[in-house]
């Protein structure tokens, strides 16, 4: 089975490498960008959707070229295992799951994708073996067409910037008179100003 | 001047690579990115925050551990262009942002940033230039605290998994008595139900 234009053992050292471990949803996310890019038709310009912000991702940023900071990548949680690839102006395009009805025939990729065992009791060897010998049987396929306000190429119109009057950093001016963080959506609070940088 | 550990021009090549183009705000997070590791303890196991979702979330994923996929990257948007390192248990670490007063001298970087010239007029090799040059001094520094509800090494129980009694997907059970997207916050519609992708 080959990964995107890898094979499986070359996919596996890019995820280490990237993700930082082989993690179970490294392998259902290979393999299901697989599965959707020899759907799509021949050369077409696509960006991605994820359904969840675990794994998936990582999966697209190693396998396309879209990533979460060009824009061509963004996570719309569902709470689904799924991924969308879409003609970035049209919205057509491919949507492919991780099926729950199709896993009696494995239990430990079961065990881990509805979390029926906790982590330490999963045994990693035996979920990557079944997702090498599962390959795209376990996973479903529809066509779809992305709504036209998640379609990325239909709104290239970026606000202005404007200095937040508090914090007097520049922010994008249709989040509000002030920066939202100054309205209290900071994650963080300040424990000292170091000023400059290069000082 | 490094980025990481990297040649200013090999880290142009790795953005090329990753970001499909060597776009102005993937140098200020690679400088950004420099900037506050130095700043933290020596070995010091890290989380990221990034405050937008431009560009700067792709120069942390190429220039440390933390992914979108893995959780150890996350972007809570603020409309700032600033960066957040931060243990990953006590909170503490660097914020690093573009600092709009320190402009002045660098007119290509204040044209691309404050959105003052359309993108065909801005000049990339300009900007690049500038950037080299000005290094870390057109950027702000701040010792923070990331909150304890943002602190991803706090929280590590996952929800159980359900079927979703609609669309009989998998999805995570916090979320509701069915997924999100049957309640309808799907990004797409079903053009046609394809069954199984290894049909």
């Amino acid at each position: 089975m080959k990964i995107g234009t890898h094979s499986f053992e070359e996919y596996l050292d890019r995820v280490q490498a990237f993700h930082g471990s082989v993690a179970p949803g490294m392998l259902a996310g290979g393999i299901m960008v697989t599965i959707a890019r020899e759907r799509l038709p021949e050369g077409e310009i696509f960006d991605v959707i994820s359904e969840s912000g675990h794994c998936l991702p990582d999966a697209v940023q190693l396998l396309t070229p879209c990533t979460i900071g060009n824009g061509w990548l963004r996570i719309v949680n569902t709470g689904r295992y799924a991924l969308i690839l879409y003609n970035k102006y049209t919205g057509f395009g491919v949507r492919v799951y991780l099926d729950a009805q199709k896993l009696a025939g494995f239990p430990a990729v079961r065990g881990w994708f509805l979390r029926e065992l906790p982590k330490p009791e999963q045994d990693l060897d035996a979920i990557v073996q079944e997702f090498r010998s599962a390959g795209p049987d376990i996973f479903g396929v529809q066509k779809v067409r992305v709504k036209p306000e998640h379609i990325q190429g239909l709104k290239k119109v970026h606000a202005a910037i404007a200095i937040c009057p508090v914090c007097k950093e520049a922010y994008t001016s249709d989040l509000g008179d002030t920066c939202p963080a100054c309205r209290g959506t900071a994650p963080f609070l300040v424990v000292q100003d170091g000023g400059a940088a290069g000082s």
